[in-house]
């Protein structure tokens, strides 16, 4: 007899798709670590057009801005997660343990 | 301002890995649908071993046999779902409806 585990993944969409989920997290995520928006991008192995139309579509579609940047400089322009930006990946993160204890909960569901 | 809804996925794994997910729990309503592991995997456009792969990985984690094949006949073999097997699926399509209305009740603290 095999033990089971309940694995999930939630994301999150708008009427436009999809708004905010695991990968687009980590590039935020990546973004306070790094200060940039092309560092992110290199930390993560993602093309800069990638991560800049990733982050395009975040502010787009949520309620305040989330990453701001600034152009110019030797260093071609920081990025910065805004507080609302840090209090979203804190939601998505909270929202994802709960789930994530939820479904343990219901794991002896499958046990036999 | 957009509205968020909170998607998820769901899947059951054991200490060997992938146990049943949506593809699985799609292919075993196919199998008793159509009675058959070859019919199933043509209505499903996959092959037939990787079909077979599928519902010999389901079988072999699973605490009691989950599908039946027979072999020979004009049709070349037989496919049931146990009953063990039909109320696994049943508490798959459970398990997923109650962490989407879970997920749905959560949905509110994305709005601002």
């Amino acid at each position: 007899m095999h033990s089971f585990k309940i694995k999930s993944r939630i994301w999150i969409e708008t009427e436009n798709g999809m708004f905010l989920g695991n990968g687009r997290v980590q590039l935020l995520q990546a973004i306070i670590e790094t200060g940039s928006l092309s560092n992110a991008a290199k930390s993560l192995k993602m093309s800069y057009k990638k991560a800049w139309n990733l982050v395009d579509s975040v502010n787009k579609n949520a309620a305040q801005e989330v990453v701001k940047t600034s152009t110019g400089g030797k260093d071609g322009g920081g990025a910065i997660v805004t507080e609302y930006g840090k209090n979203l990946i804190q939601k998505f993160d909270d929202l994802n343990a709960e789930t994530i204890a939820f479904l343990n909960e219901k794991t002896n569901q499958f046990e036999k």
